[in-house]
């Protein structure tokens, strides 16, 4: 894959312009677990993924997480190089929850295009309403929706991700992305289990009754 | 107050994109109470506040309110105009808190203009931004504080907005800006009372204890 496929708004660049991009970008590959991005101390760039896969998330001053949206292939991550926009008043901080390779265009190269062209200010316009409405999911879940569903929610979703039912992955780690503690993520798995609806061993959800799930999400 | 006082990127548009603007401009004045703009399905404009307060919420199926954000003088509402980017993937409705004279630009005219106007295609960016920075801030506020450290913040907001103590809002609309169930706040502002921190009468909170209020605000 290469890097001008990820931009919809490429050829309605100038020449001139592509030739910027292509001349300050660097390839950078991190592991599993590497953070790529701090808040709003850094300006670290916008952050293209080229595949892999990165998860924004929030920060509590107590150190409880959230995570807000994530990242797979050819996906742009715009907050990592918010510090271009003077009105974002929010820290995110992004890291990898795979082995990534990606992209960084520089913060300053990116806003200096972004003032004189359009179409490029207006692709940036598309990728924030993006990220705004998967912050809309979030706010919904939260207010609306029980602790159950949305465990049941994630489960189902992580499992499409990895394309597979049997998931490794901790109880601290779920709690993380939802924004609760680990024991009231203890405590629902071992209530799916007595439902029949997963399977727990030591580091590892399996989901035995999709269906069950899936109804749960939706009720 | 005129209308180009409200677009800080007026005189970096040419003449004939300021003509288009105007001439496609409307004026409006709504009472206190009236529906703006009603989810998806609306494509209401632009709407720019003259004078007047609007309130931007999202609506459960239950029927179930939250505020996200609060629109005033020389505000510009994005949402409203929400159909002009297809990534915007959620629906707000927008009311009337006070009675509220405002111009509205048509969608399409402002989406025609956006496409070809750098400068307008990056300030609607920093409008974006800045709303999402209000709903990034509701959701460390869901998501880390209580209801009561949620309660004392919106009265103590609300007595900003007013320049009054005394506020003239029931419990039930208090609960539907923070979404959550009138019961919950009655019972909070009961205790706030059994503190020395609100009076209460019919329709009526007073706040009389602002630094106690802004101590839990700040717990």
């Amino acid at each position: 894959m290469d890097f001008q496929s990820c931009f919809p708004v490429w050829n309605q660049l100038s020449a001139a312009q592509q030739e910027r991009i292509l001349g300050s970008l660097s390839e950078r590959s991190v592991k599993k677990g590497a953070l790529l991005h701090n808040g709003g101390a850094d300006c670290t760039g916008l952050l293209v993924v080229r595949s892999g896969q990165l998860r924004a998330y929030i920060l509590s001053e107590e150190g409880r997480e959230i995570t807000i949206y994530r990242l797979f292939d050819r996906d742009i991550c715009l907050f990592s190089a918010s510090c271009v926009m003077r009105s974002v008043q929010f820290d995110v901080t992004v890291a990898a929850e795979k082995d990534t390779d990606l992209w960084v265009i520089p913060a300053e190269v990116y806003r200096q295009l972004m003032e004189e062209s359009a179409p490029l200010a207006n692709y940036t316009n598309e990728l924030m309403a993006g990220r705004f409405s998967e912050v809309m999911w979030l706010v919904e879940q939260v207010m609306w929706r029980s602790m159950d569903q949305r465990i049941a929610s994630f489960l189902l979703e992580e499992a499409a991700i990895e394309g597979t039912n049997r998931l490794a992955i901790t109880h601290e780690t779920i709690a993380n992305h939802l924004g609760t503690h680990r024991e009231v993520v203890t405590r629902m798995l071992r209530y799916f289990r007595s439902e029949g609806m997963v399977e727990l061993s030591r580091g590892v959800v399996e989901l035995t009754d999709e269906a069950k799930l899936k109804a749960l999400q939706r009720a």
